[in-house]
């Protein structure tokens, strides 16, 4: 019965999630599913990509939060277009809750739409949205065994920005452990190093989403 | 439909905790749901917790996790019993899987168990397990603004471990800023500043759970 539920719940949300997609596809919007725990930097790396790329991109933002706009302001700040969805206590968002604030994204002039996911390593992953791409962060304080623990999410994405390395000395760390780990759950997935903080690292993040945007707009 | 269906699954998680705690109780077992963000240092909490009481407590931990059995091998090696819950992807853990395990538990010789749930910040604040406290691991990297942002799980521990303080000057976070966040949410949750690397403040974490173990066998 539970598992009945599950695959109902399940197949709804990937058909609005196809619907989405189609729509976002249909306006040339490069769309990408930010995934990470609590405290990663998703925000951070958002704030520091608008304000490096805002003066040749149009970047929009749908910011979800289980509690406050905090982000969503921090991205207005950055200089972005950015939409809030509350989910009241939600720990994941779903293909319903975008479709239902899509409209309030100025698509026509929207080259990217991050989707900024509730922090939470397991939910998310289960519920795609409408995204062209999922990408997740990981920051170096949570440690190298995350992409064991929670598989599922590393598998889902097809990025890994490994953000907060200007830690690495502090933490007694190496990139590299990361990067091994990683592609021992996921092979295929691209790890990226980087420092929202100082910036190390973010023109190969850059040039990957210049490359996805080309994409889409062949 | 939606509502009914989560009101229903919480009374039956309820009942089924309340039963737990009777059991616990009766043999006189001090159990403490540990929740936190993934790789806020719940494991290496406990890992310098049971090599610090072990020589003049039982401690037991059942450990929650999505996947691998990492966390329960690290326990046992740092000296305590040790049981696993593979949730094989669901995001917290409940009482009827608590209640499965407990027979696997030397309860009659048990003087601390410790169930370290799923790291998640949002999802296992719903769900009641049996325990007699609740407690909460924040680190330093995750940042100040986790309190307002997950008020849920702020709300319903007792205790929050501010974890990773060796970091703050790397970081650049005064512990100050995080315990007046944890307070604006939780007047009544009592912060205590730890670093498991270091020891640093892990006596009143251990005070604490003297009190709380005298208090159970009162």
């Amino acid at each position: 019965m539970k598992v009945k539920l599950s695959k109902d719940v399940l197949e709804a949300n990937e058909a609005m999630a196809e619907a989405n997609a189609a729509r976002l596809q249909e306006a040339g919007v490069f769309a990408i599913d930010m995934m990470s725990s609590p405290g990663s930097g998703k925000t951070t790396i958002l704030e520091r990509t608008i304000d490096d790329l805002s003066d040749r991109l149009q970047i929009a933002v749908i910011v979800g939060d289980v509690s406050t706009t905090r982000d969503a302001e921090r991205i207005e700040e950055a200089g972005a277009e950015a939409v809030q969805i509350n989910t009241g206590g939600a720990c994941h968002l779903d293909a319903n809750m975008i479709r239902d604030v899509l409209d309030d994204v100025n698509l026509a002039d929207c080259d990217i739409l991050f989707i900024e996911n509730i922090g939470n390593l397991v939910c998310p992953a289960g519920y795609v949205l409408g995204e062209a791409e999922r990408v997740m962060v990981l920051s170096t304080p949570e440690g190298t065994d995350k992409p064991a623990k929670y598989p599922a999410m590393f598998r889902t994405c097809s990025v890994a920005l490994l953000n907060k390395i200007d830690l690495s000395d502090a933490l007694d760390v190496d990139v590299e452990d990361f990067a091994d780990e990683i592609e021992r759950v996921n092979p295929e997935m691209q790890t990226m190093a980087v420092s929202a903080l100082t910036g190390e690292g973010m023109e190969e993040w850059y040039s990957w989403l210049q490359a996805g945007m080309d994409r889409m707009r062949q």
